[in-house]
């Protein structure tokens, strides 16, 4: 999962929690070392992909003569256990180059043998290759306008149909899977497009996580619980280490703090560190897995408990700086190659991003920290976001708006009534499980939680060391798949169009 | 019904048979007299709205800086039977004046006291007072672009949303009506927002009239089928009369045709009295109804047998044209009050107007006419029809795009496994139902289907002449949404949130 993982952390965690009385920026830095990336971007898939471009719509839901220019949407695809007529299954893409979804989600190439499936990846517009005005596709408004979701939904929609009729295999059915926002595009799909997908396995997916769906505060509620259930000490530790931090906002104090965190260079501010450790903790929690992994970097099984061990065993005197920073160079340490640390220097992250440009418009998601999460306690204060938003980008957000056209407000009421054969998956390690759907609401829309689950297990390759119940919740999600796809195929035989 | 018909009947009709070996226009003009578009407007609907206006978004798919502008949006309202978290009705406005359609849609006041619903009526976009650009709406491709269906399905869900709101009843159930496209709105509304509509009933509804799902020749076969069930002299008339039509295409025939025709001035061409003629002959079909009505003119009860009387009162020497002037004279002369007839001077309805926009872009229903039809017999030559959009308005067709985002193909089998509570409702005189859902799919979503039924004849208001079938059909309407209103209250107490 190494890039993809890396990739989703780092854009999912755009809503921080406000931090100290006077924030430095609205949105905190997250670090993310430049050697990390390259690490992560020499994963390969599983299996050889053939790469393919198809010639996309810039606007399906307009005429203006803008519109109908065309951009070349980038998918990955591999036959090699396919026959014709048998289920395609479609990686409906996220934020990012399609290639780190395609080497990072082992599940599919491990289980389309048996299904004898076609595997596609669609690349989602404006990111990798797919970049509809190429290099000056981020320039502004004008362009970034058309990196929607439902955009993105229709050029799936565009996209499998004409593949199904080039391969001339009209009657095979599709299956949509994704992970975190690929997770969310694949349920809308779901349940915006029966008429192309049959069912959906969305992994990770916080589809309820707008508005006031669920708590604002249960994304850092479930963080700081996390710690909590390794060790209380550990949680109290990083609750009161950003007392410490804020107090060495002076000359002295920040030198002081630059050695603390052995920096290659003296810091400047306190807000780099607070952002650096507030990355460490949210991440690891985030990759909560229960085997060794590189899923953004490389951690041990359970790397949550592995840092607390790591506070647990300082003596109590010791500064909490000393213990957090011992605790978050597990995540960034792990190896042990780094002889000093950039708190200050990554890349600018949050500059024009894809992602935060989704976040300034429809993927407004308020977060905020409660008085009994581990970060200090703040409020999402919507109009000083939606000013940054208008700053950065010339645009509004329309923070209704993900709501009004995906629903999610009684979501099971409207479910049971409404709609199949989708598979809400979510491990409770993960704090975006909170906004995902964790009950069964019908026969055919069913939650499959996994307590000691992070953010889309599932969808890793299977090891030899994955424990029973990770296996097992593979074995259910196979098993629901193929009933989908063996009800399809008993009423296509009924349907004698297709006899 | 009176106003909506004919405009529906106008505006739907635009894909004519190629009529002839050489066609005047590709879209044959509508004929329609300005004396009953002057009679049409004067009608009032049965009880009193008010009417309003709400900000609109002009574009909800992209957040391009023009998207974000507002234009204002009229619906009309009625709250006299209505309380609080009782049920709102809402029809979604198809292609017209949505004061056309309040005034015509009696249905809805009829039903309301027994419900207390809050009745709702949204004008489309475009249509109306309802435009974007002002009086600049319709001056191209980069004003129109906006005109498309799945912006006016976000406008209901917005509109709606915000309604809910401000009257502080967001836990009414919503239901939508619509006919014709207006029924195609509210069914494809259902099934996109179910979150924000418990149920659908789409009268009228074509939504199949797209592709190949339904053959092409359809609509024509079953205009010709009304006439044939009525008299096969009749059948045979009409359709040996365009031979006799093409040989006047001379200057002494187009004398003797006005003589025949009784025009006010002397005909230019052969191809308006063929206008006239197929206008009659397909409205007539339409309105085919059970009493005597006015919905776009006067006419008396099953006007179809009325017009094969006629033709059937003839000598059999007498000349074809004689006989299908006598008829449809019916059409347009029921009231005697015509002394001529204006065939080549009424107002260019196929102009600019927005329904022809929207059938040169995603509205795209190939029809022909067989070798069985009363018409001639042509092909739908689809570069013929695109060439002609592009050259019109600077866009091309996107012929796929509607089954692509609202489905059709195969549609028993995809809502039999997905989705609830629908009404589709079809009258078998109206050559539309061909294009509609005519099969029961799922125990909820059910088709209605009546023999003797025309054009969403269930939303004229009742009369003390209705034939039981339509008592009937009306009153399973209110008792299958009484169930799904029921069930919703049910879920409701259920869910703790509105306890």
């Amino acid at each position: 999962m190494g890039l993809k993982g890396v990739f989703l952390l780092l854009i999912f965690l755009f809503p921080l929690c406000m931090a100290f009385a006077i924030p430095t920026t609205l949105f905190p830095r997250v670090h993310y070392p430049v050697d990390s990336l390259k690490q992560v971007t020499s994963l390969k898939p599983k299996i050889p992909f053939e790469t393919r471009f198809y010639p996309q719509l810039l606007d399906h839901f307009t005429f203006t003569p803008k519109s109908s220019k065309r951009f070349y949407q980038k998918y990955l695809i591999n036959e090699q256990y396919w026959r014709n007529g048998a289920p395609i299954f479609v990686y409906t893409g996220n934020e990012g180059d399609i290639e780190w979804f395609a080497a990072n989600t082992g599940f599919l190439p491990d289980i389309a043998p048996k299904f004898h499936a076609l595997l596609v990846f669609i690349e989602h517009r404006f990111y990798g290759e797919s970049k509809p005005f190429g290099m000056d596709s981020y320039n502004s408004a004008e362009t970034l306008g058309y990196l929607t979701s439902q955009q993105a939904l229709a050029d799936y929609a565009v996209l499998i149909r004409s593949l199904k009729q080039n391969l001339s295999s009209e009657a095979s059915p599709v299956v949509v899977f994704g992970g975190s926002y690929g997770g969310m595009l694949a349920a809308w799909f779901r349940m915006k497009y029966p008429h192309i997908t049959i069912g959906a396995l969305a992994s990770s997916a916080p589809i309820l996580h707008f508005d006031n769906i669920v708590p604002r505060s249960s994304f850092y509620d479930a963080v700081s619980q996390d710690f909590k259930d390794a060790s209380l000490n550990c949680y109290e530790v990083i609750k009161g280490s950003w007392a410490e931090l804020q107090q060495a906002f002076t000359e002295e104090g920040l030198a002081e703090l630059s050695k603390t965190f052995r920096t290659c260079k003296n810091l400047h501010s306190v807000s780099s560190v607070r952002d650096w450790l507030w990355s460490a903790f949210v991440y690891t929690t985030m990759v909560n897995y229960p085997t060794e992994a590189n899923f953004m970097r490389p951690l041990p099984a359970y790397p949550i408990q592995e840092m607390c061990k790591i506070i647990d065993a300082f003596a109590p005197e010791t500064s909490k700086l000393d213990k957090v920073f011992a605790a978050a160079s597990l995540y960034y340490n792990y190896s042990h190659g780094e002889k000093c640390f950039n708190l200050e220097n990554g890349p600018d992250l949050h500059g024009l991003s894809g992602w935060n440009w989704q976040a300034c418009t429809e993927m407004v998601m308020p977060m905020t920290c409660s008085n009994e999460s581990m970060f200090p306690p703040s409020e999402f204060d919507y109009e000083e976001f939606a000013t940054d938003c208008r700053k950065k980008y010339g645009v509004s957000p329309r923070p209704h708006w993900i709501t009004t056209e995906f629903g999610g407000e009684r979501i099971e009421e409207v479910l049971k009534r409404f709609g199949s054969n989708i598979i809400f998956s979510n491990g409770m390690q993960d704090p975006w499980s909170r906004g995902g759907v964790l009950r069964n609401i019908s026969t055919s829309i069913v939650a499959i939680v996994t307590e000691k689950g992070a953010h889309h297990v599932d969808f890793r390759s299977a090891t030899k060391d994955d424990p029973d119940w990770l296996v097992e919740q593979r074995r259910q999600e196979v098993e629901i798949i193929h009933q989908w796809i063996n009800v399809y195929y008993a009423d296509m035989k009924q349907d004698k169009k297709f006899i």
